[in-house]
């Protein structure tokens, strides 16, 4: 398991995530095509990704960055509708058409369908839960054209 | 806060969910209308429940038991799906069509709508992560017809 997975691994269990070793193995590094992954990117758990509900932990490095995308409808689905929970550190959300919101341990936001957002972790990093509709991340469109999904 | 409640959430500390002093106030005491609730019932934390998902934590006293029902097709959506995830202790989950399952902390069962199922908590308790498609209690088909949701 490569040094990024043991340590998003480490983050989550620190969060009083308890993992399956099947689960530590299918952590996803994810650095979106842009080789940075330390300042863009994040690391994905997904537990469970149905047709109609999806749930995954997120984390994230000291500062690092998920860039801004949206989830358009897609097949008659209005896209995906996502709710962010903060479980530890702090993340800075940025939503279309709201204020920045600064989300802490126990705090939360919902983020509508296809709404352009991004977020960065703050100096401790953060782990964040994301109780959602079904994923697609291929159908995700970012507004950087280098991004690769 | 009623002792329950404060068990509840302490428990719920004890997993590592950060809640906010809100949610505290906000857990449900759940006895399905049956009065024996350390017996049978449940203590509840929503945190999210829109027309498409819902998250939730489930809180089992030591061998209280959630009794049998099923989340019936409601207005044309084909009942609650809902994923458990245990977290800490363990719960023993009874699912219509399949053998037992005993849930320990890292294991998940996903239920399909408008399936029988019931559980219960081993001599610890359990904090069981539920995440689903929208939440309809009142429309809940339980077993034993004393219950009232």
């Amino acid at each position: 398991m490569n040094q990024h997975k043991l340590r998003a691994a480490a983050a989550l269990e620190a969060a009083g995530v308890v993992l399956t070793p099947a689960e530590r193995e299918a952590i996803e590094i994810a650095d979106l095509g842009l080789g940075r992954f330390e300042e863009v990117g994040l690391a994905v758990l997904v537990y469970v990704n149905t047709e109609r509900v999806c749930a995954k932990e997120l984390v994230l490095l000291p500062g690092q960055i998920c860039p801004e995308h949206r989830h358009p409808p897609v097949d008659g689905d209005p896209g995906k509708e996502e709710t962010f929970r903060c479980r530890t550190g702090i993340v800075h959300l940025h939503v279309e058409g709201h204020d920045p919101v600064t989300l802490r341990p126990g705090d939360q936001f919902t983020i509508p369908p296809d709404t352009l957002h991004w977020f960065q972790a703050g100096p401790a990093g953060a782990v964040v839960s994301e109780f959602s509709t079904r994923s697609r991340d291929e159908a995700d469109v970012f507004t950087d054209p280098r991004v690769v999904r």
